[in-house]
């Protein structure tokens, strides 16, 4: 593995503060194109991706997502899971397609495929030299998105992308990952409680020295504790009617 | 955006016959890390890694697949949806995850975050100089291959991905993607009937002949007609049943 890939995947971090200088339309193109080279199920390409740059159509993305990157950016993509095209096809083939797309099979797989061709992009636009974030915040309102992006059945919004020179003041550094010892097993899936409790507890230690050194000894968090915050906190239960709306999820 | 990452890109294509040669373990080593080092939504690193390297665990598994490059290749990765490490930080901290794991947003927040860390992968491995390619042919029998790697609860597997060296005969090739300009829209969806049936024309044409070129014009085959038998095919219909035994999907 050349040192540059392998270094420029280890340096990514979030970037939520970008200059005001927008991508070039080759620069753009190049990144979707980058993306669709991914691996696609079956050869599905379950994918739209909407590119934003109408201030209007960002400002009412960033009353759904609240965050105000979602505007001051050099470029914003949505990644749009997709088989509109396909259910077009299922029109003219009568392939009774309705039941795959509707499955939950259907949803992994075109989930999963939206995501390999946004991680392409993310990475393509980090290797340009700009800095990026996603955007799971537009779940926050997806009946508003789909109405926003003038999305048809069969079509869901399920995350954006930012993207741009970071900003100046811009700090942001690697946040450390949860051990290799710990999310990797041998051939079989280790659950022995107290070893995976024992790793938690280390890597809590990790965590936590980290956020004392980024902040000066003022944020005391540990990894745990931001977990139980997170899904505590019982976000987008809407989802399941959301997807059933435009057509998936169904059994 | 360096030629060097681009064009790494551009050239994947899914490698289904490797030389029997195994990776290093620094060399998975360094996959994982790199794959880790995309990011995770809200920092929950919803996902463990299976490096299976046991002659009969592969077996077992090409069972399941069906796949020969399941048992013949370089490394074999499974690629888990993991919130078991979660759950037991919920048993200590009482914050009634539960309603968020086993949420529909639950699994789409817990997909993607695995879907990001092996496209990582994937591109590190062709940076190596390894080819690889995506098993979703596991989700061929779930509740088997959950057996085989001995996973708790709050654990499923999504995919695999082979990777090695390709063999010497193997001759693959990068496939044509949907055209740039109908799957990008800019700022919202072009749902047009008329201009969308017009490009999947345009696309089938173009399919057809990257066919009958790398057949000496013995296929003949457009992608409508992939899809239309892929997603008329109606597989791996009890996705959702094996989703809420694992603790996922309800509601």
């Amino acid at each position: 593995m050349t040192n540059y890939v392998y270094d420029l995947m280890k340096k990514h971090h979030s970037v939520r503060k970008f200059k005001d200088k927008p991508l070039s339309n080759d620069e753009v193109k190049k990144l979707v194109e980058a993306g669709q080279s991914a691996s696609t199920s079956s050869y599905l390409q379950t994918y739209s991706i909407i590119g934003v740059n109408d201030p209007r159509v960002k400002k009412d993305l960033k009353e759904v997502s609240g965050q105000p990157y979602v505007v001051d950016n050099g470029y914003l993509f949505v990644f749009v899971m997709d088989y509109y095209r396909h259910s077009l096809i299922d029109e003219d083939k009568k392939s009774d397609m309705d039941v795959s797309i509707s499955s939950t099979e259907g949803l992994l797989v075109g989930s999963i495929d939206v995501a390999l061709v946004a991680q392409n992009m993310a990475v393509a636009a980090e290797d340009m030299g700009y800095g990026m974030v996603y955007l799971g915040s537009l779940r926050n309102d997806v009946h508003r998105v789909k109405e926003i992006l003038n999305l048809p059945e069969h079509a869901f919004p399920l995350f954006g992308m930012a993207v741009g020179e970071p900003a100046d003041d811009e700090d942001g550094a690697p946040k450390p990952r949860l051990p290799f010892e710990h999310i990797f097993h041998e051939n079989l899936y280790n659950s022995n409680e107290q070893e995976q409790r024992k790793a938690l507890e280390d890597y809590d230690k990790t965590v936590s020295d980290y956020y004392h050194k980024r902040t000066n000894g003022e944020r005391n968090e540990t990894w745990s504790n931001q977990i139980a915050r997170a899904l505590g906190s019982k976000q987008r239960l809407d989802m399941l009617d959301e997807l059933k709306k435009s057509g998936f999820l169904k059994h």
